[in-house]
């Protein structure tokens, strides 16, 4: 599947937090450089997410902000 | 400012696409790692973006995706 | 690629408006059912959307309201 | 009330699932198509939501992503 | 309508710039404070918008991020 | 810090409701007028947000939605 989302950037996740509906998940996509992502309990179950597992964080363009020091 | 976002990429401006009412811009957070953004023209220029900028990449965890292979 | 967004619904373009950065493309997921999305021009023209395309209308859960009337 | 959301899917509530802060909601919006929305517990409360209430599903259509196998 | 989305401002349209494919709204929600939308231009003329309409700015709690200096 | 988010409005935080994963913020922007963000727990501890505290409500402009009676 090919989706709309500008933005799949590799990486390895690094843990994830278990929630009530909700779990947390922090994927390094370059040495030192982490995103997080919040996604539903169902969806990281299906996707078998575990530390170690080889992903990709997807983000769509107008959900990226840009700021300045 | 600090803000509740939990993602905030440390880049430089690739590129700037200037459109109508938003602006196409690309940041990269990493060698090889790009991320890009759909901001209002409005705050493009008012962040003065240009290439070779430092910028952050602001994404909310929420507004992340996980996919695997 | 298996996406944590819960909801991919099946369909066919209807139709695709391009505008300057990004375009609209309507998709009919079931008979008289139809889903709008606004996606970057540079998606549309890598997903290569034209009319009669057979595609699915991705949305995160928490990207659902419910309104009640 | 009319919206600027271009997607309002009408739909019969399947599931309501009850988390802490978050509720998840599943609507049929046509036989064997589904939506999942993920709304604040709140909101749940406040709407009266259960299985078999009619409602409708919004989707901003900037929220809305294209995918092609 | 009534909509899971817990922020609904009463506002007034200060003015509606128009786009190729969204337009944006600004709308006062009290004396000097303003929010600005972004919607598609197609909703835009639906709702009738223009300077001096009485609108609601509605967001959903997810989408707002908090900040501190 | 400078975001391109369009939208900052300031306040005070009336009240704050703790989840598993994300708390619930409530922020009174003007006199009567408030805004509730929902936003992971890790980043309301981050911030150190109590009732009281003053912080702006951040929003992108292509997240806000228009509504006419």
């Amino acid at each position: 599947m090919k989706i709309s989302a500008r933005n799949a950037l590799k990486g390895i996740v690094k843990s994830v937090v278990i929630g009530a509906v909700n779990d947390e998940v922090v994927v390094e996509v370059a040495p030192g450089v982490e995103v997080t992502a919040i996604i539903t309990k169902a969806s990281a179950e299906s996707l078998g997410l575990a530390e170690g597992k080889e992903v990709y964080a997807v983000v769509k363009a107008s959900d990226v902000m840009i700021a300045v020091d």
